[in-house]
């Protein structure tokens, strides 16, 4: 039978949501392994709008459920919506959204709170024992949902390694091509554009990451069967 | 020397813009292959914007090269200022905004107009015998920049085909993991989302396009050292 992943996206654009290469290439690996997927996203105010010419905020408001439907090719849900018991893992790559809107991570550091419904759904699936995989910063929130202790990789960036060890997070460093697993939790992370210089760079590292959160779901499903 | 190639953006998302699969199935497939690639769009306003949730316009106004920007991570240029002599090959991904921003077909048909300064581009390409490729949608402009007589697909859609066919064209049926090559003109086409179902789908035909398309730069080279 086919995996079933859910894929939580926080906008459309690295700015200001989701990061549009590692959510393509989330979903293109996932595809290409035959998971089903489904994407949703919080129906809520984006953080801001950045003009992603100049790097400029713009006077506008948008809506994260409803740019994320770009990305999503209007294949989306509302993230209240979201039965976890229907799917194996979750995965949510990165993008300033995971810290602007997903997270007020990149105002408030280490005192971050995670939105509701999100922490909710990804609690749920940490609780569950179903894996997850945290792309590029999304990381970040890895305290937040695990608690002290859980290991994670946001690539080699100080700062943001400091408040994932504030938090009580484990940090380690990490290629751009590898993945850090902490195997108790079933969490795997990967840096992408947090290091990443390519697109081809950050496919390496998601490719693995979506390879081995698929390959934790499997063994998930022996162990139901043994 | 690594092959250079610009890819026209317009906008983002596959309603409004350029579709973003096609979009970024297309930088990785050029990045994997050792290419280098510079993205431009128009700065113009957009046809109108589509709401990707519930398929409804939405009372608002967004700009091409700012809204293609989000799919280039900021690193494009207005189409004014492309020189296009420094580039091997072009390629346009599909998505609505090729027929809403870069041309008017979606309102107008055969009997469309391209949008000036794409056109310029395109044909300047054409003009020099450098390859194109286009995806998805963007085949209906082919009649426009290479006139009566261009071999191009749409994969099978019977009113954009007889639309093609209208303007000069000739329209080849074509499957989603393949591509239609008009050898005189150095023009490649494949489907992409007008047919696929999947990611992968998708994935499928932009790959051998991009393959063919390098080739056929590869194929200029050698004309010019032998």
């Amino acid at each position: 039978m086919s995996k079933k992943v859910a894929v939580i996206l926080s906008g459309c654009g690295v700015y200001d949501g989701a990061e549009i290469h590692e959510s393509v290439l989330t979903l293109l690996r996932l595809d290409q392994r035959g998971a089903q997927v489904k994407c949703f996203a919080p129906d809520i105010a984006q953080h801001h709008v950045i003009n992603h010419l100049t790097g400029e905020e713009m006077p506008e408001t948008r809506n994260v459920l409803v740019e994320s439907a770009r990305i999503a090719r209007g294949a989306i849900e509302d993230i209240r919506e979201a039965d976890i018991t229907e799917f194996d893992a979750l995965i949510i790559p990165g993008g300033f959204g995971a810290v602007k809107n997903l997270s007020d991570f990149a105002a408030q550091g280490a005192g971050c709170k995670v939105q509701a419904q999100v922490l909710a759904m990804a609690e749920a699936f940490a609780e569950a024992g179903k894996p997850v995989g945290l792309i590029c910063v999304s990381p970040a929130l890895a305290a937040k949902i695990y608690g002290p202790g859980v290991t994670c990789t946001i690539g080699n960036d100080a700062d943001t390694a400091a408040a994932i060890t504030q938090m009580g997070g484990a940090h380690q460093e990490c290629d751009v091509s590898d993945i850090v697993e902490d195997k108790d939790r079933k969490l795997v992370s990967t840096p992408a554009y947090m290091v990443a210089k390519s697109i081809g760079e950050a496919a390496s590292g998601i490719n693995k990451l979506v390879d081995r959160v698929l390959e934790l779901v499997q063994e998930n499903e022996e162990q139901v069967t043994a």
